[in-house]
C-alpha cells in the first residue's frame, strides 16, 4: 500500500482496496499482526498492565518495518501515513491482554509467532528494497533488518536476552528468506510467486530450527568465558 | 520553535523572540532540561566522569525529540537546526555533575525528573504530532513515543532496569496527558489550553502512581518465571 | 565519496577514483572495516555461527555512521547509495569467522580495533558534519555520535557491557578528537591536516586510557549501591 499511495494520510485509512491489493499487502499486515501479538507475549511473562501490552504489541509490530524506512529515508514512516497499522496493532494487543492467559506454553507460543514474522518480514522488507529503486545486496539487508529488528526491539525493551544470541538458526532463516526471494526475481519469476518462495523457505529453516535444535557450526575457538 | 523556523540555522540560535514565542517552546525546552537532569542522575549512579554526564544528559534531554522527529521525518532533527538545544543540555550536564552529590536522595529526584519530563514531553510530542499534519491517532503516538523513549535510551545507555517495566503506572500517564491534550483540541480548546490540561493530566497520574503506587491491574496469568 | 556523489546509486559502487578521491573516504573506509572487525569479536565471544558475526559486523561498522546519516537527514543511508560498504563488512565479518581464533587475546584485540575505530570516526563523523553545512557544535556532536554509537549498537546487541560504561576514558577521547579536528579547521588548517590532528588526538588518549588505566575525576557523591 504504501508503494502506491504516497499522498499523506493523516486519517485513517478505509480505502481497503488499495490496503489490499496484492499478497505483499497480506503479508505485511499479517506480519505486523503476528509480530505485535509476540510483543504482547513478552508483556504477559512481565506481567505488565493493558498499557504495557499495547506499548510492547506497537513496539514490535511495526518496529522492523519502521527501521526500514527510516534507513531507506522513506519518510514519515509508513505508519503514520496510514495508522490503520497503530489501531490494527492495538486491537491486537488488547484482545491478547484478556485471552493470552488460556494459552498453556505461551513461551512456545512466542517462538512461533516470532518465527511466522520473522519469514514474512524477511520477504516483505526485501520487496520494499526493491520498490524504493534498490539492488539485490540492499534488498536482502533491508529483509534481514526488517525481519529482526522487531524482535531486537521487543527483547530489549521487555528486558528478555535478544533472540538473536540464541544458538539455533536465527538470522539466517532470514536471509535465506530475502535470497530466495531476490533470486526468483532474479529469475524471472513474479513477484507474488518469490515472495510465497522465499517466505516458505525462510519459515521451514527456522522451524527446523526450533523443532530439531538446528545450528550452523559456531565460532571454533574459545568463548567469553575462558577468552582474556 | 521548530514549526515557525524551518531555515537551517547551523548556528546557534539567538533570537530569543522565536525560540520562547509560545507556551509551546516553553514547555520544551524546560522537558529538554529536566529530562538531561534525569539523564545526568543516572550517570551520577554508575559514578561516571563529566563527558559521561554530559553524554547520558544530551541523549536523555533531546533522545525523545529526536525519536519523535525521525518517524515523522522532520529532518534534520530538531537540535541539529536549533544547537542551543544542546548546548542547554550540556549546560545542565555540568552543573549538574558538580552540584548533584548534594541531594540527599537522588534515585527519588530522578524519579520527580522523569515524571515532570514525561508529563511535558507527552503533551508537546503531541502537539509537534499536531503541526506536522497528523491525525489524533498518531498525534497520540508521537505524544507517547517523545515522552517515553528518551528515559528508554537513558537506561538502556546506563544500564538500568527500563523504567517502563516498572509495575506503577508509567506509559499510561504519558496516554492519559497526549489523549487529553488531542481531545481538548477537538473540543475547540486552545492549544494552550489543551497542553496545560494534558500536562496536570498526565502528571497528577504518574505523581499518585509514585506516590501511592497505583497501578493498573496486570495480566492475569502466569509470569515468565513458571512459564514452559 | 557521499558528499560529492549524491546520485542514487542502487548497485555496486566500482568507481573507485570516486570512492577514494582523499583521505576522508581512505579513513572512513578503514574506520568501517576496523568497527567491523570489532564487532566479530564481540560475535566470537558470544560463540556465534558466521550469520551471527556477519550481522554483528555490518551493524558495527555502518552503525555510528547510520545514526549521523539519519540525525543530519542525508537518506537514504549511506551504505544503501553505497553497497560497498555492506559487501566489505561481510567479507571483513567472514574471514573473522575462519581466522580471529589465532588470536591469543580477543579482548585486547577488541579493545584495540575499538580505539582505532572511534578516533578514526570521531574526525570523519565531524568532517560529515562540516560537509552538510553544520556549524562547530553540531559538527563535534556528530563526530561524538558516529564514534561512539557503532559501539554502543554492537555491545547492546551482544550482550555485552555498553564501553561506554566503562571506567577508563572513552567518550572523552571521541570529543578530544572532534573538537580537535574543528579547532584546525577554524585556524585555517587543511581538512587533510585537521583530520589527522584530530585522530592522532582521539587515539594517543584512548590508547593512554587503555593501557595507563586513565580516568577523568569520578562524580564525587555516592553510586547507586548505597543510594536509597
Amino acid at each position: 500500500m504504501r508503494r502506491h499511495e504516497f499522498r499523506y494520510d493523516p486519517g485513517l485509512c478505509c480505502d481497503s482496496s488499495i490496503m489490499f491489493d496484492s499478497i505483499l499487502q497480506y503479508l505485511d499486515w499479517f506480519g505486523i499482526c503476528i509480530f505485535a501479538l509476540s510483543g504482547t507475549l513478552v508483556a504477559s511473562r512481565k506481567r505488565m498492565d493493558v498499557v504495557g501490552f499495547a506499548f510492547l504489541g506497537c513496539v514490535t509490530g511495526i518496529g522492523g518495518g519502521t527501521v526500514r524506512d527510516v534507513l531507506l529515508g522513506s519518510l514519515p514512516v509508513f505508519w503514520v501515513k496510514q495508522p490503520a497499522y497503530v489501531i490494527t496493532c492495538l486491537l491486537v494487543s488488547c484482545t491478547a491482554f484478556f485471552l493470552v492467559h488460556h494459552v498453556r506454553s505461551r513461551l512456545r507460543l512466542l517462538l512461533w509467532c516470532d518465527a511466522v514474522g520473522l519469514a514474512l518480514f524477511s520477504v516483505t522488507g526485501a520487496a520494499t528494497g526493491v520498490a524504493s529503486g534498490a539492488g539485490p545486496t540492499i534488498a536482502i539487508v533491508m529483509g534481514v533488518a526488517t525481519a529482526t529488528f522487531g524482535g531486537v526491539i521487543r527483547d530489549m525493551l521487555g528486558g528478555e536476552i535478544p533472540i538473536i544470541l540464541r544458538r539455533e538458526i536465527y538470522v539466517t532463516a532470514a536471509l535465506l528468506g530475502a535470497a530466495t526471494f531476490a533470486t526468483f526475481l532474479a529469475l524471472g519469476a513474479s513477484r507474488d510467486a518469490a515472495l510465497v518462495a522465499g517466505f516458505l523457505a525462510a519459515f521451514a529453516l527456522r522451524a527446523a530450527a526450533i523443532v530439531l535444535g538446528l545450528s550452523l557450526p559456531v565460532f571454533s575457538g574459545t568463548g567469553a568465558t575462558n577468552d582474556e
